[in-house]
């Protein structure tokens, strides 16, 4: 039975961690100075907290952390791996632009740790689906058979390392970005009067990117606050020169704005809800 | 038979002209100084030209023309429609913000033009579907009915001036934006290597986004031109305070570069179309 570590036990890494105890692995993590809802999501997918060092010890070692935390992740498993003869390769998950995994990769030069480019797309693991799935690029070698051998589904790309980073940019651009254009509009509407007219005329004419919208707006809420980092994360994957980038500046102060308000008032949360006809105006969502 | 004005024999101009020709009506236009293209359009649609003064002595008048020439148009009309004791109503049809047809409105002050405020959802009208919707508001005297009776779509808003329009930009801004946003990514995933591997996650995962897509980007490329100013009105619309508003000044430049390739050279274009596996790259499309 191969030990795996995953540095990063939110809602991502600890469903990806009981996928994987479910198929029979054992999942080694850190908690130290984790909150106790991380704490106590953890043990309840089964990991198996261990000291900081320890992690070097698993088969694989994977980052699933927010954009922001992804280098520190990578500097840490550079240390803790310094030194040992055959370290385990280490596969980062997060969203980060192929640029940011070329500077991450950086980190471990000299060292002998092989550095895989991993990217998830679709929701965390539930019982009884098979998604999500975990593109890898930069994986010659084929180390991420072994998630597959554990219950987890994975594409391997030919591309270079960056290559799954670069997929996920431009999924998450198109899908959190269609979110944010919606979200924008109906708010829009909602302050010139036009809300109802358009919720309509979306129905009748557009029926597919209504439920999408209907379906996605309220799903975002709690999310939105992370969505802020990977807009910017994508502005800054497509570049100066691509007038795409000025789109995604937009995307994050959308987010931003709407991370605000869903923290203090959810006044725009509230307008949005009865454009969609939604049922979460009232609730709170764990973020 | 009532007698109807519409300026602007433009692919959706001439269309609506043919839908009410077509119903019984008679379709005043002039076509001084306009292409050879337009007048051969306006004359296949039926339409009948006169000279500028006799548009005055419709029943209704229609604009039907790029945003950037609402304003003229509007001013056009005022000039004719002076002196007149019962001119006709003005009805503007076009892609504009309400702020602009506040202005546009006030043109006509002091005189006894009623100004109508109008926006078409959909293309252009083609015989044997019952589209595009044309939404006005503004109309208490219900003044649009005379295209209802001669076969179009109309839907009366309860609104004030300026909330058709306000429905037009943020259906536009869900519709034409996700356009924008696709076409952006799709070229930053074939510059990264990544545009197979996207489409074929879009196509399991997202079909619904895929099939828009993979139907409007084609659509779209003899358009760009036009929706750069739609993207820049839009941007207006949501004003500087909001966030939205930079999305949109972005897709003004995503269309401005795709508007310029289009004409010169189709590499973007061709690129696009590799992904999409659309036949469309060889094939000129008149704009």
């Amino acid at each position: 039975m191969p030990d795996f570590a995953i540095i990063g036990a939110g809602a991502m890494g600890s469903a990806v961690a009981k996928r994987l105890i479910d198929h029979g692995a054992t999942v080694l993590t850190n908690l130290e100075g984790r909150s106790e809802l991380t704490i106590a999501r953890a043990k309840a997918a089964g990991m198996a907290p261990v000291g900081r060092e320890e992690l070097a010890k698993a088969e694989l070692i994977l980052s699933i952390v927010p954009p922001a935390e992804a280098i520190g992740v990578a500097e840490f498993v550079a240390d803790i791996s310094s030194g040992l003869s055959a370290p385990a390769p280490f596969l980062d998950l997060n969203a980060i632009a192929p640029k940011t995994m070329q500077t991450l990769a950086a980190r471990f030069g000299g060292s002998a740790v092989e550095v895989l480019d991993g990217a998830i797309i679709g929701g965390p693991p539930v019982a009884g689906k098979s998604g999500p799935t975990l593109y890898v690029s930069g994986d010659g070698a084929a180390r991420s058979r072994l998630l597959e051998d554990y219950g987890l589904r994975v594409r391997r790309l030919d591309g270079r390392l960056g290559a799954a980073s670069a997929l996920k940019m431009c999924y998450a651009g198109i899908n959190k970005g269609f979110v944010g254009l919606g979200a924008a509009m109906l708010l829009a509407a909602s302050r010139s009067g036009a809300a109802e007219s358009l919720k309509a005329e979306l129905a009748e004419s557009l029926p597919d990117l209504d439920r999408k919208l209907s379906k996605s707006i309220p799903d975002m809420y709690p999310k939105a606050y992370r969505w802020v980092a990977e807009m910017q994360e994508i502005a800054d994957f497509l570049g100066e020169d691509d007038p795409g980038a000025t789109i995604f500046r937009g995307m994050a102060g959308v987010f931003s704005r709407l991370a605000d308000d869903v923290e203090d008032g959810r006044v725009l949360v509230r307008q949005l809800d009865e454009i969609l006809g939604s049922e979460s105006a009232g609730a709170m969502v764990m973020p």
